[in-house]
């Protein structure tokens, strides 16, 4: 399959455009607020040596490049699909580009940290995200390229790459067999590749998977594994290590498969998916349990007090997105939805200027969003990934004979297929109501692959201009409507949303005898701003207590929120242990579970998503 | 109550003597290769510019001067009480002590970091243990000088602490407010104060209390809360940031309280030991759950994967000792009693050369323990502890009237009270049996105390000379005999030792539906070498199923193991999370639960404290 594009479809849905109203007129214009009172974007002018600048040492992280780049791509991303560009915003991203282009030395190298002033030790520290800030520079160059049309930053970056290839690779071609700590620049190569035909930086991206795993990369009490550095790709059959990097790597090597279709790669891959899926992956989607070192835990090691960094999720979102338009297994694009709503979303806000770095999914008040961060991957991934949302609406199969319909939220969209062009307008209700319509645009012979979400746990209807479709429709895989289709003709799709108790496998053994509560796409959190007066770590909810699904207006603008009447179970809290079980009184008591994205936006207090079922 | 010295009381029991030899035997001629092969002995040869070690610089983390200091002191308390000293081990210990005193500055200075190659960075960068390391020498000095009664590591400490007194303290009086990032240095001056009788070096350590909690000390991401630098002392409620640090904060501390009797200090140190033993423990008695940081959690933020650190549990020890001298609550023995043996104890071993630096409760078979470490703070002070336990089992009252037994190891005691010296010997079999019996060896009269623990769960039988005492015997009190002794009497004591099935308070959600089983002072877990073919994981014991004790000669030349039989919940492991319960098959399984402290010593695989019961 391919991608459609970010510009080629409108979001006018009722959930993520409104968000997307907020990332573009509160979030991009705050980032860059902080990127310049943070010094980032000083860091540029710095390292470009203008006159006000040029006495000034490098401020912050050594990665704080990247953020720029970040904020680049989502200001770039932001703007695809309209009509006319914001012309400020267009200024304001000129200026960033101008004092990045500026920034950069004579021979193509790019990076503040060194140019400032540490120009003779290039390539010396793994560890020190040069190539990873310069794959965020590629990709930024990128969106900034596909969106606008100009070349202004595409310029700076392939210059760039050019660099890294003239002097990076195996030593036996007499350059530096130099390889990043954090990996990244590898899915930027192959994208640059894809866009500007240069082969050299698909082989560049293919040299820097396949040297990886030499047990190289120590510092400090840190170990080879933090970095995907312990085995070669090809032997690495689990998620290990720092979260990000892992599926960053993942990800690239998921660009090369699909650039090179080698086996072993393809055989590697698919044990690391199963590897988070199966085993390494919170229910909220996030993945990365630790804390120490921002990594993942060992098989079924998911405390609550999760770290689950916002920016693992997107990484997931971004891995899984390049698996599901190389295998069209559904279940990639089930985790996309999933990822999105509850555990990439859960990192910004309602105001947009606020973020999670981690994402517990227990916590007893202290953990608050902030407004910004010395390390601030987050904020900018989170208003890029927003800013293309578009993109993982659809995707066309390889032969332009299949539209794939992998999320349903409102939006107007145009289609190339082999030889044609279609409009498509969907409208729903999602993430709260099933209930889906597509309307064709234009005539055309295709399939339309609806995807029918594991989620559903009823029989979803499926009817094309009222008529019922006959085939079975099963969750987790595509329904594939072959057809030749005729302008206005309309598509109706029930999936019915039931409210599920959900089990953790035992091995998870802290969440035995507690269950979470799941509507559609949204997993839902107890919080102690609906429980006055009550501990929520003392609510049971027992196995066969009804639970009600109702609307609230008073969170986030409209949420749907679940009632039940739980058990209060009150425990004496002046021991931790004792030879007998606790006594506890046990009393009704009002229980309301909001979704799990929504937490932490009241007053601080306890949240917990697995809730005892005793 | 006042202790009454490690040379006073020679232990002989079954099950801390053996390991006190093999402490002697194997951990301290060991540690002291890891010191020599490691570089930490040249570390002083280097500082002491000896011919052949100036062009060397320095080697290994800035601490490493104190893994020697503690060696030293382990190496000199294991001398104490014996008749004749091994000539080869003072031998040894001079050798060092040689080295040690030849890397001191001409003005007292001492720390081999800084005198390499960075005498003019003394004191800049709070961080770099300059006075934790100086607060080991002085620990290290006063053993060794209370054990042979040289000065001459004492002298070498004097000069230390000399230096100090000149050069730290409050800015008017012309000296340099420096405060360490770690502390240790208050109790260590505080004894030295002890020994010497300068009251600058208790003054001194005042100041380091007082001064500290200013929120200056930031590093990097970490925050002041880490160093226990965000609040003052006396304002400080709760166990917080690096726990080692904390509990030797607190020790320090609570030697200042002994001292002054300040009401602020007594009123801080209580709620610390409420916030640690009341919401911040686990079940082992180990402290310090985070693995970021090395730190405390939240209140009832305990999960199984625990850091606990064997270094945090020596330092609850430590503290508990001092707090238990102050006020006399046998909360603080039973306390010292349970960490000994469940939270220190597996720090070691039984070949005493391999360490644990955490202590999870839970775990896959991954955690195993090491021959050293590159920060190795946990093996010599694991060794000083056992080196100095025959202190842990009396304490005599301030007046001279009363003899405290604290600990029922068997071993021969020779007690000063007011005017008079009386011998004991006391016989058990603990930890597996509770019977003991004291003889006294002269006339004498007194109170004996009889430590009572709170783990007895059946009434206790004592008797003097056969005749019943007749007073209530309370578990958690020092029974009190007030007599007038004679040679010869002989005291005896049942303490009744219960399978116990301890269940957790329920804020510590995860362990919710879960028991830990313990007899007499003893943690029990099971592990997968006694399960061939079953997960643990998929264990459950029913909460009426019996519990029998047997001895098991296979393990640690014996140890008393549980068995059960338990059910064998089988589970399907392809997904994480479904919409209802795992299904799960039934099969009973014979269950074996091992001494916590055991676990580790066979096959890797799985171990658990905390077990299903349902």
């Amino acid at each position: 399959m391919r991608g459609i594009g970010v510009s080629s479809v409108r979001l006018e849905d009722g959930f993520w455009q409104p968000r997307r109203e907020v990332n573009r007129n509160v979030s991009i214009p705050s980032q860059h607020h902080q990127c310049v009172i943070t010094g980032r974007i000083d860091n540029f002018r710095r390292a470009a040596k203008y006159p006000d600048y040029v006495a000034k040492s490098f401020n912050g992280y050594f990665f704080n490049d990247s953020d720029v780049y970040k904020w680049l791509e989502a200001a770039a991303w932001d703007l695809a699909g309209e009509a006319d560009f914001d012309a400020e915003r267009v200024r304001m991203i000129d200026e960033v580009i101008a004092d990045v282009a500026a920034s950069q030395d004579a021979d193509g190298y790019i990076g503040s940290y060194y140019v400032i002033d540490r120009e003779k030790d290039r390539l010396t520290d793994f560890d020190k995200h040069e190539l990873y800030c310069g794959g965020h520079l590629i990709q930024a160059a990128i969106a900034h390229h596909r969106v606008t049309g100009s070349t202004s930053l595409l310029a700076v970056a392939q210059r760039f790459a050019d660099w890294m290839c003239r002097t990076i690779g195996p030593a036996e071609q007499g350059k530096k067999p130099f390889i990043d700590g954090h990996e990244q620049v590898e899915m930027a190569l192959i994208e640059l590749y894809r866009v500007v035909g240069d082969k050299r930086y698909l082989e560049l991206a293919q040299w820097f998977i396949d040297a990886r795993g030499r047990s190289t990369m120590k510092c400090g009490n840190v170990t080879p594994w933090h970095f995907q550095d312990h085995v070669p790709f090809r032997q690495l059959h689990e998620m290990v290590g720092h979260a990000v990097r892992a599926v960053y790597y993942a990800s690239g090597a998921t660009d090369l498969l699909a650039e090179t279709g080698e086996q072993a790669i393809r055989d590697a891959l698919r044990k690391q998916m199963q590897s988070m899926a199966e085993r390494r992956s919170y229910v909220s989607g996030g993945i990365g349990s630790r804390w120490h070192g921002e990594a993942f835990g060992d098989d079924y090691e998911l405390p609550n007090r999760a770290y689950a960094e916002t920016c693992a999720a997107i990484g997931s979102v971004m891995w899984s997105w390049r698996t599901l338009l190389l295998d069209g297994d559904p279940s990639h694009a089930d985790r996309i939805e999933w990822t999105l709503y509850n555990a990439v979303l859960p990192g910004v806000a309602f105001d947009g200027r606020h973020y999670f770095y981690q994402n517990p999914l227990e916590d007893d008040g202290k953990h608050r969003r902030c407004e910004w961060f010395g390390c601030a991957c987050c904020p900018p991934n989170v208003a890029r990934l927003l800013a293309q949302l578009p993109g993982y609406v659809f995707s066309v199969g390889r032969d332009g004979g299949a539209v794939y319909v992998h999320q349903y939220w409102s939006c107007s969209a145009s289609i190339a297929l082999a030889g044609t062009t279609i409009p498509v307008v969907m409208r729903s209700s999602m993430p709260w109501e099933g209930d889906v319509e597509l309307r064709i645009g234009a005539a055309g012979s295709f399939a339309l692959m609806l995807r029918i979400p594991k989620w559903c746990r009823q029989k979803p209807l499926v009817s094309v201009n009222g008529e019922r479709v006959s085939s079975d429709v099963m969750p987790g895989t595509y329904l594939a409507i072959h057809r030749s289709w005729e302008a206005g003709d309309v598509v109706k799709l029930s999936l019915p949303m039931t409210i599920e108790r959900v089990a953790c496998h035992p091995y998870v053994t802290h969440n035995a005898g507690r269950l979470a509560l799941t509507r559609g796409p949204i997993l839902y959190a107890i919080e102690s701003a609906d429980h006055p007066g009550v501990d929520i770590r003392e609510l049971a909810l027992p196995a066969d207590a009804p639970i009600e699904c109702e609307m609230s207006s008073d969170l986030a603008g409209g949420v749907h929120v679940l009632k039940a009447t739980a058990i209060h179970r009150r425990a004496e809290p002046s021991v931790l242990y004792r030879s007998t079980v606790f006594p506890e009184t046990a009393a009704p008591v009002p229980l309301t579970a909001i979704p799990y994205f929504a937490w932490g936006h009241r007053e601080a207090g306890p949240m917990q998503v697995w809730i005892r079922c005793d």
